[in-house]
């Protein structure tokens, strides 16, 4: 039986990924962000959204630099994520509180979290107000990951980067679980 | 030790969602998508990209429409959202081949896939253009769930949705694991 439940914003699963970015003078600001998406494979670009009414010190650096990178933590540092997102960097080095430490990119003037194993250099292609939010497009220019977490061919592996999944309906953090099927391939049983 | 790898479009996680919608005749149209996610809060939106050179039938059908359903499948129709990915409405009646159902919303003109547990009835908002995919907005006015998924507050528990999680760098499907943490509340031993 179905019923109407409460109307909000969800999506399952959703990410727990942290943006970063450099203020006017140079210094590393990040935050959390569950918002957030891949949104197209030519160019490569994601998309993330910020809550532009909460006066959030990332979202100001990066509409001012136009470029930023995302970082996808391990479970590992749920923790020190969950903080990123708690306070602000307009009163708190958040980076220094953690333990983090950043590496300018490669490609884009902004900071990678060295911690983090897969990092994404982006440069925003598009950004609009929608309700609450930002949405701010990235085109994905460099791609930085840990040998750790490579196959022999150089292809990330999620279950060695171990992600954190992000509940935004009951506020809880949980892991990957299992393979269960190949994409492209278990549904080719419903052709003829 | 980081070393930069192929530049592709990647999410951890990323879910593998359906989008539905009715075509010009009312015959009822879906495809599996995984560039979805929250985007803003206030009024509670989601967006998901739509390849729009790969000619997509529900595609057109929610540029026509301007309403659409957002469906989140549970592990035990990875093949039939898997299917729904792969062949065009425009060719075959999926939906009638997977042996899926759909009723229509009750705020929009769009179906409900019934076999699903948890469906986002969306009007479109913003749409626009990215490199090979459209961005659609799509603000949630209505949320239906099955009875089976709730707690006794009717709030969705996302372990009993048992939500697909999607890998686009290695084309698999994992299930959710366990709960980790709590969110707003395991950062907090960062706070002074």
């Amino acid at each position: 039986m179905k019923k109407n439940v409460n109307l909000q914003t969800m999506m399952y699963p959703a990410p727990a990924v942290v943006a970063s970015a450099y203020d006017k003078e140079g210094k590393a600001d990040a935050c959390t962000l569950a918002f957030a998406s891949m949104i197209s494979h030519v160019p490569p670009s994601i998309i993330i959204g910020i809550n532009h009414s909460a006066k959030r010190k990332t979202l100001e650096d990066i509409v001012e630099r136009g470029e930023f990178v995302v970082g996808f933590p391990s479970m590992e540092h749920v923790t020190e994520t969950d903080y990123l997102g708690l306070d602000s960097g307009h009163d708190v080095d958040k980076l220094e509180r953690v333990g983090f430490t950043t590496t300018k990119a490669q490609k884009v003037n902004a900071p990678i979290i060295n911690e983090f194993k897969v990092s994404l250099e982006c440069r925003v292609t598009h950004m609009v107000d929608i309700g609450s939010h930002k949405q701010i497009t990235g085109e994905i220019v460099n791609v930085q990951a840990d040998e750790e977490i490579l196959n022999d061919k150089d292809m990330i592996l999620v279950e060695k980067l171990d992600p954190i999944i992000y509940d935004d309906v009951s506020y809880r953090y949980f892991s990957l679980g299992e393979e269960k099927a190949k994409a492209f391939n278990t549904g080719l049983k419903y052709r003829e």
